[in-house]
């Protein structure tokens, strides 16, 4: 509203987070100046304090707010296996998974010549010299199934020392998918990578 | 994250507002932390500043910054013709559409008695002390096409003192729309109400 410049001030930057359209932005914007005014200070606070606080671990780049992450302070990891992703999200879905028991090492993004990401982004002096650590057996991986992550992956393998086992997380057909809905790569990949029954 | 306290209050604050879900609040947080952190002060003081100084018409309960809204403010307004809307969402969807010069009152809801809304809450009294002006001529009754804001016009419009004209905005068929998705209730009202072809 040309009458309202600190509604409009809130809406162009809201416009600025992902999947909020200028719609979506008026509607938040309308929403907390006449019913929620409350949420207001409150979110301004957390915003502040978060910027404040939260960091990227020294180790692993995960986010913290101490120097070391959840992950990296845990003596209940095993340092003997390394899983390599693009986002600290990422490496949120995996935890979430249960099943993973390692640590992890963030990229913050992939290689993307065309973009100007190279090698040097990626954090690749400190990736190295965790490469190096003497109980290492194996590095996983799993960065996104795209073709930058694809050739992230493949760049970094060339990183890891010999004697170290490289993996990539397994491709195929989702768990609870229906395969009428899966895409033809997807599928084409989990047929080629077909195990048998009794595996 | 358990580890991550102020981005877990960020995502419990961001779910509060409409059409954020919680992999939304997620996502927007990340983002956020990982590759926009610049924004978050800024977003901490658009909250603070919007908080601070956007209130309500002291005429029109319109979202303004001074004591009166630009509409209420403007020398180019017919004062004859009130238009009654629910939100300040509702009036500025109206001011966009630029066919309207009077001016607007704003409910800030509709009767909803199963909610305990009742007449109070529409602040009825300044309603009733703009509905007395001596130059109002129409009063148009732009709550929603619904059970409540049909119910609140029919209420309303029992305020409105003799001699002035009491419309409805026109339901019908949404401009551009096609008939084919166009609701039954809302295709039934456009039948009835039809206008000759010269009107
Ligand atoms: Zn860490
Ligand atoms: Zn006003």
């Amino acid at each position: 509203m040309a009458d309202v410049p600190s509604m409009d001030a809130l809406v162009a930057l809201l416009r600025r987070l992902p999947g909020i359209g200028p719609r979506s932005a008026q509607r938040i914007s309308y929403e907390l100046l006449v019913r929620k005014r409350d949420l207001m200070p409150q979110l301004a606070a957390a915003f502040q304090q978060a910027h404040a606080v939260v960091r990227f671990c020294e180790r692993c780049n995960n986010l913290s707010e101490a120097p070391l992450c959840a992950v990296c302070r845990s003596e209940h990891r095993d340092r003997s296996i390394l899983c390599v992703v693009e986002s600290p999200a990422d490496l949120r879905a995996i935890e979430d998974t249960g099943v993973f028991v390692g640590e992890f090492f963030v990229l913050m993004g992939h290689l993307s010549p065309l973009d100007g990401i190279g090698p040097e982004a990626l954090h690749i002096d400190r990736l190295s010299a965790r490469l190096g650590e003497t109980d290492l057996r194996e590095v996983i991986f799993a960065t996104n199934p795209t073709l930058e992550g694809e050739a992230t992956a493949q760049f970094l393998a060339g990183l890891v020392p010999d004697g170290i086992t490289i993996s990539r997380i397994a491709r195929g057909v989702p768990v609870g998918g229906e395969l009428e809905y899966v895409d033809r790569s997807t599928l084409g990949r989990a047929l080629h990578g077909r195990r048998l029954l009794d595996e």
